[in-house]
């Protein structure tokens, strides 16, 4: 057992977990703000040396764990660690987004799909020598880019 | 207060924290394997169609936080949120590593920079789609892909 607390709070547009982007990819214009606690604001120096960040997060609108979940972009059931979805074991959630600005214990960023009052666990940078990836096979999703960008959640996920 | 539980445990060649890779690309032969408790087995179905994963864990071997670290790629101190080292808030770690074999709850993966018996959090898939970042900045991060290949860890996160 390990306990975690949040660091700091996500805003954003989305209200409710219906009609939101399923990924960043489908809200690029969207913006968040990010306000991180106080004590932690000497650990956001240098962050805007970089052009994406990791956000990780809580899902706390997710109340329950599913092994076998419908993705959003599928049909079918499929095993929810082949999947992005929320009703996993820790509900624990990470989306890169692009890092607009920052000002003291504040940030905003662009292209959000996070819920309104979402506790954030932690910030990293996207490190393109670190995280890029040449060549990879996306298993189960077959969606093109138009159709992850056009869709919307529901409360399947609830 | 958010509480999370292991879903299984990672085993990799990496008995100390000295003399590790820093990142998977330090290490893309190095494999390790990841056993994932029983009762999730039927989470990893589809996972195989995937080439590669995220791996959330726990950094178990940090023991404090730290707001400025002098990271393995650098000379000065940084905001910890600026960087990948284990000295944060909640102590979570994310890897990208390349999914080799599944079989029932193992996984061998390959590009391992994670020490054995770390505590697994989640996995993700690794999506294309969401996940490629096409242009990005990197701060302060100057070094090449050589150098980030052939430094070693040290001691200094304890």
């Amino acid at each position: 057992m390990h306990t975690i607390e949040p660091i700091g709070i996500i805003h954003s547009p989305y209200k409710t977990v219906d009609d939101m982007p399923i990924q960043p990819k489908g809200s690029p214009a969207v913006e968040g703000q990010i306000v991180v606690e106080d004590k932690y604001i000497d650990g956001l120096q240098d962050l805007d040396g970089f052009s994406h960040i990791y956000l990780l997060y809580s899902f706390h609108k997710a109340t329950r764990t599913e092994m076998l979940v419908v993705p959003f972009m599928d049909t079918q059931p499929r095993g929810v660690f082949a999947t992005r979805s929320p009703l996993r074991p820790n509900h624990i959630g990470i989306s890169i987004v692009k890092l607009l600005q920052v000002e003291k214990n504040t940030f905003t960023v662009g292209g959000i799909d996070i819920i309104d009052g979402t506790p954030l666990l932690d910030i990293k940078p996207y490190i393109e020598k670190f995280d890029s990836v040449a060549e990879s096979r996306s298993g189960w999703l077959k969606a093109s880019d138009e159709e992850i960008s056009n869709r919307r959640s529901d409360g399947r996920f609830r």
